[in-house]
């Protein structure tokens, strides 16, 4: 029963929906397992709360 | 000082009240440890952000 | 169907075994949800990986 | 740059080669982002470490 | 490519703004490597949804 | 109370102890709270289980 967590910035619902369909596909191809068993959790980050290079997506 | 992390769909204050007080109690009984090294976070995630079987909670 | 991350030094399986168990009946009685909707993955990292206070619990 | 952070029992090498191939794929077709903008972290959880309706998968 | 994500309460952007940087550096110091490669994600929890020793911080 | 969740390569024991206290530090300067609220959690993956681009560091 593999839990999925995505940690990403803010997107639209439709790009989410389509996203938690092609994972859960992912492990049914990759491992052989129901639908069912997956699941995927998705943690928006706004912009100024998330950064890389030592800067904030918000500063860049 | 163990750390427990939740994710979870949104919930009213009193549940959440009631959960970290209880979840505290399972370590303090388990492990016989003093509640004061217990820390619990939730992470509420909306509906449109998280899904099984392929499908956000958000289209069910 | 919430999921619960716990973090935490190694501890001996009877010890994790009354763990989870306790932790779902938290929330079983704190949010009235069946016992099968719960799951609890325990991460243990070892004393050379985390500390509070600026030091490794190897350390002290 | 999407993280992805699996919690799964242990699998294979062969597995999870595909499995994270496939992930990637999954937001390089449901965001149109670069596959190189996409990281996947595996964190295999032993059997006596995780569990569902109160019980360990180890005790099953 | 280490990810660090960071538990917390809501902050101001100039104070996750030095906290990013600071980390980053941090990395850079002890492990040598470039900054590019470092990524901070901040998840700020409000008061009602985490506590220690069994109590939310929103009711201490 | 900071929680910082660390996802890295293996490393050894010294660079760990080095990390740990510089990030204690970052917290202790940027948000001007005492070194005693912070914990650090370093979750070690193996190469064979992330990756980038689609595929493991073990196979790069």
């Amino acid at each position: 029963m593999p839990i999925v967590t995505v940690q990403q910035g803010p997107r639209d619902i439709a790009l989410k929906r389509d996203l938690v369909a092609r994972i859960t596909d992912a492990f049914v191809e990759a491992y052989r397992i129901p639908a069912e068993t997956v699941q995927v959790w998705i943690h928006e980050v706004p912009a100024d709360s998330w950064g890389a290079a030592g800067k904030l997506v918000a500063d860049k």
